[in-house]
């Protein structure tokens, strides 16, 4: 068995705005410990997947970037989209490119921008789930059993377990971000797991789903040249121009019977936004969260980001602050979702669009 | 009659920090339009009094920047004090200087950092004061009528006008900041009148009180040489280490019996803390008064002042949001009195002490 690990590393991570920027996205941060999110991904893969397996896609625009935080990735293995399609168009590919490597071979499709701990465990995990994967045909996806009625993530409602005790499980259906209620349901059943983005393939597995549920994308597969081959550029452009925008969930995990839930046990957060950096761990006696230099006074619940400078806080209560470069952000955490709107807003002003 | 101005230059005006600085105080800074708060003052005096009769009395780290920003007032009547020791020692000097200049003098102390306006109705008021301070052999102060029961200012009250229907009223007495109800029984009452903090008097008389009332500071300057002796420096920095800290409301005003209050008619603000940013004028439809570059979204009476980059605001409510060099400060409206706490807090922290 032989996994090949393919990052997905092209988001641009707008909930975590003004620290991560249009050049500088989460997966490039370090939002844990001192490595970047990317170096991190990478390095919780050392001994189980080959440095000559592993695959990187990102924006055509951050592949300098991604090089720079990947020394031990090929450069012609870090694919830079030309245009951002989702999650299908973008496994759709190198599943083509895979195709023929073997039939030992298990394509494993990791975000980079997640923290996910300890790497023994999530090494174990990740190793039976290509077994399952090579052995049932199947694509394998990762449920975190949930520990809080979290609305911000997507589910998946576990069937059957393969075999009795297996954390393994037949996926009976794959749910939106559901309400407060819904969540609080979720959490009580125990049959709803987190979504982790995270699928374990066989890559002939994958195009013959994609060719049964999203042909669109098989169709356009068919004129990419192998990889490396010196016409892929020019391929990989009206590729990308045409395929439709889709994530793989949508294409094909919900539609899919070779769909295969894994009941994870190592920890797993998406850090989608700044209320993740809250912890039990890091919080002080009033509940303030700071990272960086910052003098709070009378201030509780407050987290507290500065990367470079000072925050001082003065009464002030249930706020995100956040210093970095030349932008500060101050946002109530009731509210952290409208970051996304400020940049839009941002986009939509042509005078203040440096600040993306 | 000749006036001669003395402008105090020595605060730090920490309620503004961020933005002042120990470096950059208050009265360095362009408040109110582009124009230094000490560029203004000087020029509200265009026409009234002489270039060669204007002084400026600052700290002596504080001095090569004033003299940068009042090129037209000679370096040798910018004096920076050794060691600030409050008004009366500071008033007290110039007198002491200009005690010879002529009977038809009149000194005219003002702060460098409070907004007044329009220059033509001070100018004639202080023309009034002066010939009134020379006429009585008076020290006449300029009192405010409040427009709020403002809690932040000292008041003045006032007793019998010298003549009927006159401004100019001597006084019943000084009051420190009032509590809320007292301020509110001042503004009803409407014989209360803020503390404006000017001065205006013939410099024998000062020193004729000061000798009555504080006379430490008297045999403090008989050893002092005139202003332009080669001694004068070693001089001032004995008679700075030696005279008491004290203010000249303290030492003489609320004492004398030459006392006489003017009710100012040009609008006055002592800009003393971030609240005095917010106008009805500046405000947009949800209360908020931004200066520099903001995007405030669902915020309501939210004061941002970004003096480079980019400050978001999601909502928020009843904040000031500062952004300056490499501080950010998040103050609640109710507690901007705290400020000073912080600025006490870096100073008791050598790590970060150079946000002061």
């Amino acid at each position: 068995m032989r996994i090949v690990a393919v990052i997905l590393a092209g988001g641009r991570g707008e909930r975590f705005w003004p620290l991560s920027r249009r050049s500088r996205p989460k997966q490039f941060l370090p939002l844990v410990g001192d490595r970047s999110m990317l170096g991190g991904t990478l390095e919780r893969l050392d001994g189980l997947v080959d440095p000559r397996d592993r695959w990187i896609l990102t924006a055509s625009d951050l592949k300098k970037e991604a090089e720079r935080l990947a020394p031990g990735v090929s450069p012609s293995r870090i694919i830079g989209e030309p245009v951002g399609k989702n999650t299908a168009p973008a496994i759709g590919l190198v599943s083509w490119w895979l195709q023929d490597e073997g039939k030992d071979v298990a394509v494993a499709v990791l975000p980079s921008d997640h923290r996910v701990e300890p790497a023994s465990r999530f090494q174990k995990e990740l190793r039976q789930a290509a077994q399952v994967a090579l052995t049932r045909q199947a694509i394998v996806t990762f449920g975190v059993p949930p520990t809080r009625p979290e609305t911000g993530y997507g589910y998946i409602e576990q069937g059957d377990a393969l075999e009795p005790g297996s954390p393994f499980h037949f996926v009976r259906a794959f749910r939106e971000k559901p309400d407060a209620a819904t969540a609080e349901g979720y959490l009580a059943g125990g049959r709803h797991l987190w979504n982790a983005g995270m699928f374990v393939f066989p890559p002939s597995v994958m195009l013959r789903e994609l060719e049964a549920h999203e042909p669109r994308i098989t169709d356009l597969l068919a004129r990419v040249p192998r990889h490396g081959d010196l016409s892929a550029l020019a391929a990989l452009e009206q590729y990308y121009e045409k395929a439709p925008s889709v994530s793989i969930d949508y294409a094909v995990m919900e539609r899919s019977e070779r769909a295969i839930v894994a009941r994870a046990e190592f920890a797993w957060d998406d850090l989608g936004s700044w209320e993740s950096m809250d912890s039990k761990d890091a919080r002080d006696g009033s509940g303030n969260v700071v990272r960086g230099e910052a003098v709070l006074q009378g201030c509780e619940n407050v987290i507290a980001y500065a990367d470079g400078g000072l925050i001082a806080g003065v009464g002030l209560e249930d706020l995100v602050v956040v210093r970095t470069g030349d932008v500060t952000l101050v946002c109530h955490r009731a509210h952290l979702q409208q970051i996304r709107g400020i940049v839009e807003r941002l986009k939509s002003r042509k005078d203040l669009g440096g600040y993306l």
